[in-house]
């Protein structure tokens, strides 16, 4: 095994009719909250007023930060600093998939700051502290509720850049997952994919081979996974299927799963930012179009990864037939996995793996990933 | 998969060397710390002149508190106590296997409590706070260097209890594989036995079935351990395999384990708890003899779980042969596997089954657990 470091001192508390324990857990933290939501799902399907209640009846005083988009944008998040700060909050809710809570991680670390927010994400800052965060979970994929990492996209600069920062974990996060019974059979697909390639890319590409536990444990995420997604895309309100995403969705980029085979890399992931960047795609529909053609590419640079890949998720042995199974996988849920299938021409490859690169620098991987490395995955998008 | 909560905020950092960062950890914590060790091997390994030269180094006060024994007794962790006390430590640095962390814990609980300390074994008070506690693992297979969980060996009463606390997670456990080349290989042996019940005996008896993502954490772990302790147990400097025995061994009782499947559930510890209170033999000696006769006793009650085991662990499809190969494993590593292989008369099993009843009580098992049952297994120990 490699050195590593592994801290994750998020407390989950998962299961069906958890939400009422939010209050309680928030009042632990302060008595006025910053309220952070999406586009209006959670008043849908009850949610927000359940949460509204809940936080009210522990004596805590709401400030509502609602609109967060999907691939949140930071227009939006300098304005939830904004508020946070002339609001004096102790504490952030957020109720939503990861978007949801990437911004208020955001916040959370721009409300006790004095740089812009942005800052953080080009290295000029460095997040020393931020607000509590306490989650409620909607839709799963980024694994966003139990790490310290965010996603956020700088619309005047087309840049989708992140980092992770210790302070950013979550203090709780509720994990119901009859709160995803109502998430879209695409967006299911799309956050199964996201988790997935959390640990594929990790797996794919890890430094050190021959780690059995850590290697044990990305494989049966993985197989879990391609297991369950299916059946929560045609089953919405299969219970098993929806916890075992949840859960697997969570430990997916928790840190368990890269212990002692190398530092957390994931360059299909900083390709992909690149398309939702630019495109109206969703994260985990890009990662189904980038991953395969990131693998066919490190196909002689990682033989024996892929191999594993191939032989323990897949159950073939056959590299190709494995990256084929993979796909196939994908698409049976629904997702793209050519740029075609999402309307991205061909033509604009150039333009993708400029803006990729900008990231690919930003994230250390400028040696290796340059825009001709880049440009040549994407053509294998096609 | 049944509501649960996670929570684990100890930092590990693990690899070789990396105990040079003792102090560095240590300083964030306070200026005057508790030393706690055990009969003096770290003396011999060269260990403890680097931790004090480290601590020093970083400006830390430093007060002893060796000879923490294997088992470790009150009268030991109350000394302990009147020294944290007295010295007004900050912070306490456990250099040592489970018992010296073990008695860390008591004592970092009973430091900053008016109670006696052994009131937290018998629930009369309850942990609300303690010291923060820096841990040097130098032997593997309790866990507890992640996890808040204790034992601690009343000698009056003989009684051993133990319970968990939230307060008494490590702060940061430094685990060095190196450290445990001179672990002798029934030391080796009996950690690895710990470490393997604390995930078989969930997996065997576990409320909930069907939960692939546990279930398979949970085989990776036994998997790992059976594999590698042997080589430890032959090759006691092979850095493979004391490193995975070591981040198995943690993530063992980490809480990773039983995520969804129920609660944790150590019927064959309870049990063994009383053969080392009452005889000079180590905990994971204690265990080989009682947790195949435990499994045994279940074969009725727990016929699927144990399949499960035999094919999935042992891969044989038959619960008698799983429970010889599991047998077989801890024998050839030179562990008792019987009553008799340790010297503890038959004639002793009423007397043993009294004292491991009054913890039956104390740990809430007492319903099924009787002093009949706990004979009943006993017996299957002959």
């Amino acid at each position: 095994m490699l050195n590593f470091r592994y801290y994750n001192p998020t407390k989950i508390i998962f299961g069906k009719g958890v939400v009422d324990k939010v209050g309680k857990e928030t009042a632990k933290y302060g008595k006025k909250a910053l309220f952070v939501y999406g586009q209006g799902s959670i008043k849908r399907i009850g949610l927000y007023d359940k949460v509204v209640k809940n936080l009210k009846e522990a004596g805590i005083e709401i400030v509502e930060h609602g609109g967060v988009k999907p691939n949140p944008v930071l227009s939006h998040t300098r304005a939830g600093v904004e508020i946070a700060k002339k609001e004096s909050v102790d504490v952030i809710v957020a109720v939503g998939g990861g978007s949801v809570i990437d911004e208020a991680k955001a916040i959370a670390a721009g409300a006790v700051s004095d740089c812009d927010v942005w800052d953080f994400f080009e290295f000029k800052a460095q997040v020393k502290k931020a607000l509590p965060i306490i989650t409620v979970l909607t839709i799963t994929g980024t694994g966003s509720e139990m790490n310290a990492g965010l996603v956020i996209t700088n619309e005047e600069k087309k840049a989708k850049f992140g980092f992770r920062a210790e302070p950013l974990f979550p203090k709780v996060s509720f994990l119901d997952p009859t709160l995803t019974f109502t998430v879209p059979p695409n967006q299911t697909a799309y956050g199964a994919v996201d988790a997935f390639t959390h640990v594929s890319e990790v797996y794919c590409n890890r430094a050190k081979r021959g780690v059995p536990i850590s290697e044990g444990i990305m494989e049966t995420i993985m197989k879990t996974i391609v297991k369950y997604a299916p059946i929560a895309v045609k089953d919405p309100e299969n219970y098993e299927a929806r916890s075992e995403l949840m859960w697997c969705s969570s430990l997916a980029l928790s840190g368990i799963t890269w212990c002692g085979v190398g530092d957390l890399t994931l360059p299909a992931h900083m390709i992909e930012h690149s398309l939702s960047a630019l495109y109206d795609i969703a994260h985990g529909a890009g990662l189904a179009i980038v991953t395969p053609a990131w693998m066919r590419y490190m196909k002689e640079r990682r033989r024996e990864h892929l191999l594993d890949f191939a032989v323990r998720v897949f159950n073939v042995d056959d590299i190709d037939e494995g990256i084929k199974r993979f796909e196939g996988w994908m698409k049976s849920m629904g997702c793209p996995i050519r740029l075609s299938d999402a309307n991205i021409p061909e033509s604009d490859i150039d333009v993708i793996a400029q803006n990729a690169f900008e990231l690919s620098k930003i994230w250390g991987m400028a040696d290796f990933y340059t825009v001709d490395v880049i440009r040549d995955i994407l053509r294998l998008c096609v």
